[in-house]
């Protein structure tokens, strides 16, 4: 692995001895094996897995630092600035927890399953974009970044001589403990409980606390699957009511959705720039790259570049775009970083396209632009969220007497039928100037 | 204010007619007038002063969200990613409620002199460079962040025709009402209120936890000046104890350190090589302009790039520079980037002269650099940090029978002679490979 | 007032100057005017208003010192041992905060209905019983506590020269600006908003947690009335989660609904005894009244006993029948103090009557008691509990447009027909030595 | 042990086969085995220990229950009403956390010493008095609460064949393996770092905050005893300096110390009239007990005497008191009911004697009462504190290279000789009426 840094391997050797002239062994050697990370929202966590340390000083890890977890969430919300690495190694956290609770209560989880699952949930996230979610369709397009973490698994199991095929298989739900795999990805899996605690903590949303603690003491396994005890129904029921209020007070607030649509109309423009021959480029190589390819993602270079791609570089190329000659162009970024977003509208019913057209035919007048043009500046969108889909993956309670029933199905649910449909609102985005 | 934005100023008139179809204007001036920001610190932050809200909504304002408060610090702490924007939004808040405790215990203060208080704490940090104070020295020599928040705030001045000009004198001390310059700057000023409560906040160091309500709280007005009732003196001695353990528990840990200075030494190496006419050119055209030029600061050009200049120049031109000819410039950028960090020592004595030279001489062999050189790789420093200096500036202890003391003068203080001495700790940084 | 102190006169007017010869007027009035409290629930209460500290330090506000606010919650939640005294001055608390966010709104609130606000809500619960609701109906039969409080403002506004009528006619709901009573009483009134933070907080059930400082933050004054803005549409879905998660979880949890039980069942067999001629005689002279009498509460001497009435006799008494004779009574005490609970089980159907009776009729046997008397060790019940009754009290959200909708009338929303059913469950309890 | 409860045994059979109609005997055991308590300071308090379990269920660890761990903190904080139950169960909590930390760093601790470990923290205060300190010397004299608590655990130890030993092996420091008996009573036990922050949470003093998690993960066992590791240093400081905060402003704050030592007099004036032959008798038979005697404890009616005081016996006597036909008690006992507190006076150097007396015999002579008497009315008294006393109990900081120094020794500490000095602060209470 350290063949990638170019130095001398005699001067690598070099400096090993020289760190060893103050190095205690003995402390060093319990510094390698066990770790303390100061995490404000857990406490304390504690990494004692000398894979699982290896994997984190990793560089693909470590990229997770540059990439925050709320994309412009921050714009609203200011303290909402964490890490996708903050937050994968908050979910790693809870895994353990999880783990520790259920073999105290009888089940059986191997040291090498332990493992697994704690790798498949630090890595789960690993192959998101730069402003995740937001780009990921346009400078990516064709592959979800749970494709590329998995990619990533595979390119890092070569590395480490197969010690992650157990996290592999258990990401991909092939390993016959389907619970394992329910932790990493389901209905209540360490990810939700974390991200949303996460989230809520960074945004100062406090109404979006869960009872993650609750939730994990509750949890069982029963016939292979991962359920609750009865007795977190309750708990389970405001877990989905704070993500339902975070999805809609958070992650789809209308100045969020605002920004995160001129971002993607930037990066539009550039492609469409570039297509047209224009003299568009972005000062980091790897976005580069990306901008003017269509990328079929595979271990090799294009891998390699990919890792390397972070939010630093789509925001330094934004503010180099700020004074770009296209007139689109610099205003949506010169817009962005100065946080002079668009204007939001926000409804229940569609907005009308006479209207819409008449918006768009005003400005193209006023701005000499196309009408295709125009649609950088006027335009429509949905965002959708479901409070809690049980046709898609079922939250199950377990009760005392053996009987599972879905969330949905108990008495005097909160969680009923209704809220199975998916909410959908639409917005306009418009300049405000 | 709109010049710069090369929008066509019919277009400007058009998009405002556009944003009124949908505004409320009631609604719309209630906005205008106030906001509310979540604060994961504090609660709700609210502005209700328009000539505020302007200025946090200026281009200069905004780009402090694109500047980490602690630098490096995130390397440690992973949480404590959070922005200059976030904590002094924070003082700002923290402003208004000791200016509101105060005036209820009969201060006099107009709604004037309360605007240009929270406008001095707003600004005060506003001329901070990139990674803080890091980098201050090295990028703009001979010119304090200080300077640079006040040249900042007389620009501004400039734009909203003269209205900051009590905010200023408040900020240079030069206003008949002392203690609102010691609001803004002294011993208990909020900015170290905040910060204090934010870095704890943020890097989960629970114990820099300090009673900043407590201590808001027990502000007083004596004689013109700033002090502290007396039942408050053991929060001023927790106040006092909490800033020495995060100075050296988190500002002053060891590996923050060493980051800071590995990008020391890469700026310090650009530098170098493009004195000596290497092709050593930042992606971004405000940091290359500070790399190429010694910029004695002014209103003007030099001022306005200054008003660029952020983390994402900084981080972008380093994640280019892994990838340069130049071994030194590559290897340092490489290792922070992937945070393959120096080693550090920190001890109470100075390392002996003698070893650091055999050290560098064996690397300088090893690696065919110059004697020079090798102190990019191999150096050694010093951290300083005194807990309470009286004779610089004091924290009076307002007694009820309105004798006034330094709280090192107190009975039985925990505050003493010997902690107003610097405590000195010498580091060496060197690699491990 | 201070003629039931029997101290005389003179001693009184001694006193008063010996205290001058340590005191310092000037703080003294300070000291007298404003007052800070810690609580670790909101932070600092501040207590500025000469009636509202004379209140609070009245005999009968002291008394809720010694009334737990969650009776025998603490059983299972330990911590939940909060006061009475603390839960009416955090609800004080947020009532200040939400008078001074209305009147930041441009609704108009007089000093003398703010003082009538925060005495109404001050005094709010002043007239419940020890252990709250369980022993009210029991020993004050046929009055409700607001009565009792209502009948104490009376006495108090005579103490006080008629300076309670504003607060009386806004609890009792004549004032003309309606808002002022929802305030104290009503389907968002600052005393739900208070308790369940409240008792979220001391039992560590930190799902029951509201953003009620959003709430407060988002109030406005429509044609009169109480109401939310619109944005603040999932913080109420999640105030009305999480109350209904706070009663099944903890206020109805069926070991605190067991122990509540017993208690009745005790005070209702002293009452039996006592009526049959046996020798059953509280330790405390206001307990013994109310338990050997039928008490119309009216003031006068009667009252004065009522306002002596606190756990602290229950308590003491119930100790002292743990030897009483009667093996009924003092089974019950001991078990009771000693936390041998009563095994209860809860379901959604009622228990088969044949069933209970077949219990009921194998333990007279064992016992020797009569099918009357078991009823004390095996008795059925009810636990009910709405979560969102729009007939009884309407939540509205006020929409940007002016219009008014029902919280349960709006798009979308989670608080639907179904939840305005009451829940009811069943409960059996039994002893299970 | 169910001797006491006079239920035939035949009943209990029944009761415990009518149980079993209900309950699923898996559950039953999983729950006999297992229970998570909820701690608002700790998150959830696991329980998996059936001897633990016994021992909490057990009628003398229950009457901790009805003890405030901080007597009458509450009338100056009123959230502080937190019970010796909660605190011990903390304590438990933490004991917990740390042997498990300690096994994790490779510190052999079999399960019978974990257990015994645990069991002696949680029985560590049970033998408090009612209003723990204040009571203890004037109602047990002769007797440290310590010597009872060792005397409870030997009475259990019989109830349950011999399984106490090592526990009180533990907790009389007889038992080899030191460091578990420092984690139960040192400097660094578990039982401080469970009160000081569970003290500061209920009171609301955020300043009290340490950083209890910290600490517990720098323990470490070097030569047999208890220390902490060199990075835990700054938390030290915070620690120590946290306790003297508490000291000062909690503890031993004025009005608490007034409200104290007015319960004291009260019990002194009741033993005064008992031994002149007055008719002054408490409605409660054990504190009746104490009140007469002046006890031996020793296993027997005494002891089980003790074990059936608590807080409840004293308020409900004083309450009664309240109307006494002795002025000096009725108005002791009526104003600590009502919080007509003592005025108290405190500083740094004592109270002159005469100026004592001639306030005295102004009061004498109005209240024509004997100076004796006087003295329950005005008298002096002292607090002391020592932040660090070296000399007693060391904290020892491990080194990395081994090494072992005292805090109070290490460079540039905080932590220096004067604060080893004991501070003394002289107060004077007096009624101010």
């Amino acid at each position: 692995m350290n063949s990638k840094y170019n130095l001398p391997a005699l001067l690598i050797v070099f400096l090993i001895q020289l760190s060893g002239l103050f190095n205690n062994p003995a402390t060093g050697m319990i510094n390698r094996k066990r770790k303390i990370i100061n995490d404000p929202v857990h406490g304390f966590i504690t990494i004692d897995d000398p894979l699982v340390s290896d994997i984190i000083a990793h560089p693909y890890y470590q990229r997770l630092r540059r990439i925050m977890q709320m994309a412009f969430a921050h714009l609203v919300y200011p303290g909402a600035i964490h890490t996708r690495l903050h937050h994968s190694l908050g979910a790693y956290h809870l895994m353990c927890m999880a783990l520790s609770e259920l073999k105290s209560k009888g089940v059986e989880i191997t040291p090498e399953e332990e493992t697994g699952a704690r790798i498949a949930i630090l890595l789960h996230d690993s192959g998101h974009a730069p402003f995740s979610h937001a780009l990921e369709k346009i400078l990516i397009p064709g592959m979800h970044h749970e494709s590329i973490s998995l990619l990533m698994m595979k390119v890092l199991n070569e590395q480490y001589d197969g010690k992650l095929t157990t996290a592999i298989d258990i990401f991909t739900n092939k390993y016959p403990k389907r619970f394992l795999h329910q932790l990493v990805s389901g209905q209540l899996d360490v990810d939700r409980l974390d991200y949303l605690t996460r989230d809520s903590f960074f945004t100062g949303v406090s109404e979006g606390v869960i009872g993650y603690d609750r939730i994990i003491k509750m949890l069982a396994v029963h016939n292979g699957d991962l359920m609750v005890e009865e007795k977190a129904i309750y708990s389970i029921e405001k877990f989905l009511v704070a993500r339902r209020l975070m999805y809609w007070q958070v992650y789809l607030h209308k100045t969020v959705v605002a920004a995160e649509m001129m971002l993607v109309n930037i990066v539009k423009r550039a492609k469409e720039l570039i297509s047209n021959g224009a003299n568009v480029s972005s000062t980091s190589h790897a976005f580069d790259y990306f901008l003017r390819n269509e990328v079929v993602m595979a271990a090799g270079p294009q891998f390699e570049k990919f890792c390397l791609l972070d939010d630093y570089d789509v925001m330094a190329t934004i503010k180099n775009w700020m004074d770009h000659d296209d007139m689109i162009l610099s205003t949506l970024c010169r817009f962005l970083i100065d946080r002079r977003l668009l204007k939001v509208k926000l409804r229940g019913q569609p907005f009308d396209d006479a209207l819409v057209a008449d918006m768009r035919n005003v400005i193209c007048k006023k701005l000499n632009i196309t009408e295709a043009e125009s649609r950088y500046f006027i335009f429509t969108g949905e965002a959708e969220n479901t409070t809690y889909d049980p046709s898609e993956e079922r939250i199950n309670i377990l009760f005392k007497d053996g009987s599972v029933k879905d969330i949905s199905q108990v008495d005097n649910a909160l969680i009923h039928q209704t809220l199975s449909t998916p909410v959908k609102k639409f917005y306009i985005c418009f300049f405000n100037a």
